[in-house]
């Protein structure tokens, strides 16, 4: 009889921050954890999001027993919508993610026909040769969990995102003592959050940030206006908390912060004493130093409330000196540029801006080296696979695996798309399945081979340039000097001055290489040929060049 | 009589970090500081470079009587070869700035005709009603000064970029004695760098990296790899010292890198005993635990040394697992995605990788604000105007002075183009000049109104379709359904999908309308309406559309 294993197939969050998506299989059985979205990079120009390339899935869709999804945020949830087109699968969620892929699921007409099913932590759930149980762990957004998994070669546990807050703002511990059950039975695999695995020491819990909003809110002498992303309820809790202290008002602003505060609100995730919470409306007319105004744009997204309040298009809020802008957040890698150029056109209204590289009014939410530690000690697992982050937190967390007496042998730093099979004894990458990124483009979906994207790229460089060349449909024959035209090369300016010149250079050119039988192929590089070295000659740029036949 | 002004008209380098440039002028004279690029953005696609507006400076050309550098590095020198097409004036520059110039205005074919003078500090240099005595600073370049220029209203003091390093490599300090002499004078005005007016205590020294550098050369089992800025001399000779007491040869590698070491080492800015450098086909043959190779590439520099050896396409050099790579500088804000990818790539090859998060390997150069503060206490001016920096350093700087007792009247947070008129009592914006990015582009310059960078832009989000619409010249008549073609948009697959349809219901949106009469403006619009609706519904996406007029 063939040996017993575990596959772990690793579709998304390997080697980068973002769509995580994980597979394991096991006597014909496979479940998946999370299914998130990757937000589009800087060489993803006009790409709304990015999804994994789920093709294994598909390819084996009946032996896929369900989908568990650790929280809510998007990275862990986002690709559900597309997944779920091509695979009818149960989904497992914890309940504040359970209703928010509820909503997200009925934006895109797919919440009925769906299997949704609201977990509770500590109660098994039986999927195939699987049984998971979620236990509850910190992070920025409640009802965050980690999964345990038994499986026929033992107990895999995945931390999902977390960190160790021992004064977190919803009371919720990370659930060590289960953890520390579990790992009395013996942890076959340890799963484990890496994004900040080369951040010494612990992570600030967020009391600190509470103290410091308090304070801030204490001490403003007019408005006090706090940025922060729309999921991180505790966060808008601490504000709402300090906001009744100081007795003050809060407005929501911003399409998702109004509606995660309403729906958490209905959850019971937030609260706030009755008449806390005004319209902006009612609050305008309060005097300043009443009003907190809770908004989004801590990433200076373009279209934010808070990125239009720094740049005065903002109809209710005009920020004025005397205003204080919290920005209780970091820009995400590759939104710095437009992160600071809101705060500093908040200052430049006269503002006082206070954010995380002046004041302490943020924290991250990723587990630190020493937490990372404690839960590698507290499971010691016999196999570590690093999730969660590029590729060099991975190896860093290798590292203090390995540091911590976990054998290097039984440590695997994988790559998206790698099989690794497990027996009980040890391990191996044993093949490659397709994954990569899935581009979301308004109503399309590109795998990485379409050209779309590279087109878009190379035109932004350098410009477009369309030779329509005109042929005599029964001679093959050009009949004028090729029409130019072109975006975002030249000015109308220049066109005006180039253009007579290049077109003509052309007609000569291809005049000059007239054979009989010739093609359009033929014609075709001719005619980019002329165009490319006279233009680079002129301008020192080489546009993609377009050449067009009309036969007539 | 008329009251004597002077005025301060930054041309560059307030409210961003680059491109720094600051013109004075007083009784009709003027004198400009520095002549820097900036770095092209991301929203600034295949744009080479950036520079700053001289439309003032032009209209007033025959009185500008000198451009002073403070150091050689391109935000300060690197608009001169385009400056000095349109300016015939002076340039007065330290030795190694001097000779860095040369080298560029030499690739221009711009150094004939150009009164470039090596300017020595201590040295006063008269400049029509301006006096200007250059004194050193410590940064990240040798030769780097600040400049004190004596105007009919008191002095003037311009820190350039610096920082105070008691244990600087090259023995150069920061020139406080001279400051303190100047300042028993009284100073009227300074100007002081602002880059790291947010950053608390003090910067660093060289020395903590020099010594970092030294023990893991010394420590590590195989080659030593080491990138860092080409211009930063420093840490060059840093290494260098470190490979000489480990026994180890230094190769230097990537064109920029070889150029200046060659430079430095001739002007006396460096200094190796014979036989420690060696070119890189003689190192290759030498135990990995005798190398250590400098190079390019610690930004991610697609083409760089650094990421070709990280992609395994580095002829000579391939990374294997007993490497150690340094990376000794920090990513300029908006590379961080390619310095981060370099890194997990050298990772990837089995690299142990030292960088700012995990080692100290690099300090940056610019003044933390007890430096700031010492300057701002030793000069006690009377007038005080940040610089260089993003608006909220200015104000971060400017909150520091008043700290101190600087007046906020007296202080002044300026943008680019504002004219600040000083009198001996006070002062006060009067005017704006024309100050903005100029963009290079292959041979062409550009100004913000040009289209050319809009039109890409918005190309790259979703892409270009060309129309072709077949006319017949003497009736106006519309022949065919209209040709599309486009790029960034869809695959090919699509296109034959959705073009024949599309063209169809432009065609009869076209006879549908006809009338007589009907100008080719109509029927632009008409087809661009068409199009774009029918496209919006297929795929969610709006591309810039292009008719185009064929008439047979």
């Amino acid at each position: 009889m063939a040996q017993q294993t575990l596959r772990i197939i690793p579709l998304g969050g390997l080697g980068e921050i973002g769509k995580n998506m994980m597979a394991l299989e096991c006597d014909g059985d496979i479940i998946v954890i999370d299914a998130g979205v990757l937000f589009p990079e800087e060489d993803m120009p006009g790409i709304d999001l990015v999804i994994p390339d789920i093709s294994y899935l598909v390819e084996h869709m009946e032996r896929v027993r369900a989908i568990l999804i650790t929280h809510g945020h998007e990275d862990h949830t986002g690709a559900l919508p597309y997944v779920l087109q091509q695979l009818s699968v149960p989904v497992y969620a914890p309940r504040l993610a359970h209703g928010l892929i509820s909503v997200k699921l009925k934006e895109h007409h797919r919440l009925r026909g769906t299997r949704l099913h609201e977990i509770e932590p500590g109660t098994k759930y039986k999927l195939g040769r699987f049984t998971a149980e979620f236990f509850r762990v910190c992070h920025s957004i409640p009802d965050a969990m980690g999964v345990a998994i038994r499986t026929p070669l033992g107990i895999v546990v995945h931390t999902g995102d977390f960190k160790i807050d021992h004064t977190p703002v919803d009371g919720q511990l990370t659930d060590f003592r289960r953890l520390a059950q579990l790992a009395s039975e013996g942890i076959f695999l340890l799963f484990s959050d890496s994004t900040y695995a080369e951040a010494p020491g612990y992570t600030t819990s967020e009391q600190v940030v509470g103290e410091a909003l308090e304070r801030v809110i204490g001490e403003a002498p007019g408005r006090v206006i706090i940025a922060t992303f729309a999921s991180l309820i505790s966060r808008i809790q601490q504000i709402i908390d300090a906001a009744v202290v100081h007795n003050r008002k809060v407005a929501i602003v911003g399409r998702s912060m109004v509606d995660n505060v309403k729906m958490t609100l209905k959850m019971g995730y937030l609260s706030a004493p009755d008449g806390t919470l005004a319209p902006l409306n009612e609050i305008r007319h309060l005097p300043h130093s009443q009003a907190v105004i809770i908004t989004t744009g801590s990433q200076g997204e373009p279209t934010s409330a808070l990125v239009r309040m720094a740049n005065h298009d903002q109809r209710d809020v005009r920020i004025i000196p005397g205003d204080t802008v919290v920005v209780s957040a970091t820009p995400i890698p590759g939104n710095e540029a437009l992160a600071y150029k809101t705060i500093d056109n908040l200052c430049r209204q006269g503002a006082r801006v206070l954010y995380h590289r002046t004041d302490l009014v943020h924290v991250h939410s990723h587990a630190s080296q020493e937490e990372l530690k404690m839960v590698l000690n507290l499971t010691s697992p016999k196999f570590f696979v690093p999730v969660h982050g590029e590729h060099r937190h991975l190896r860093a967390h290798a590292s203090l695996a390995q540091s911590l007496g976990i054998p290097a042998s039984h440590t695997f730093v994988l790559e998206d798309g790698d099989v690794l099979e497990l027996t009980r004894e040890g391990g191996s990458v044993v093949d490659q399945v397709s994954a990569g990124h899935i581009y979301v483009d308004g109503r399309r979906v590109w795998d990485m081979k379409s050209p779309v994207l590279k087109e878009r790229k190379s035109i932004s460089r350098d410009g477009i340039l369309i030779a329509i060349v005109t042929l005599d449909k029964s001679t093959g024959e050009i009949l004028r000097p090729p029409k130019l035209i072109s975006r975002g090369f030249v000015d109308t300016r220049e066109a005006n001055e180039l253009y007579p010149k290049a077109s003509k250079l052309v007609a000569e050119s291809l005049n000059h290489q007239k054979e009989p039988g010739r093609t359009w192929s033929h014609i075709e590089s001719t005619v980019k040929e002329a165009l490319g070295k006279f233009l680079y000659q002129e301008t020192g740029r080489r546009p993609m060049i377009i050449p067009v036949a009309v036969e007539i």
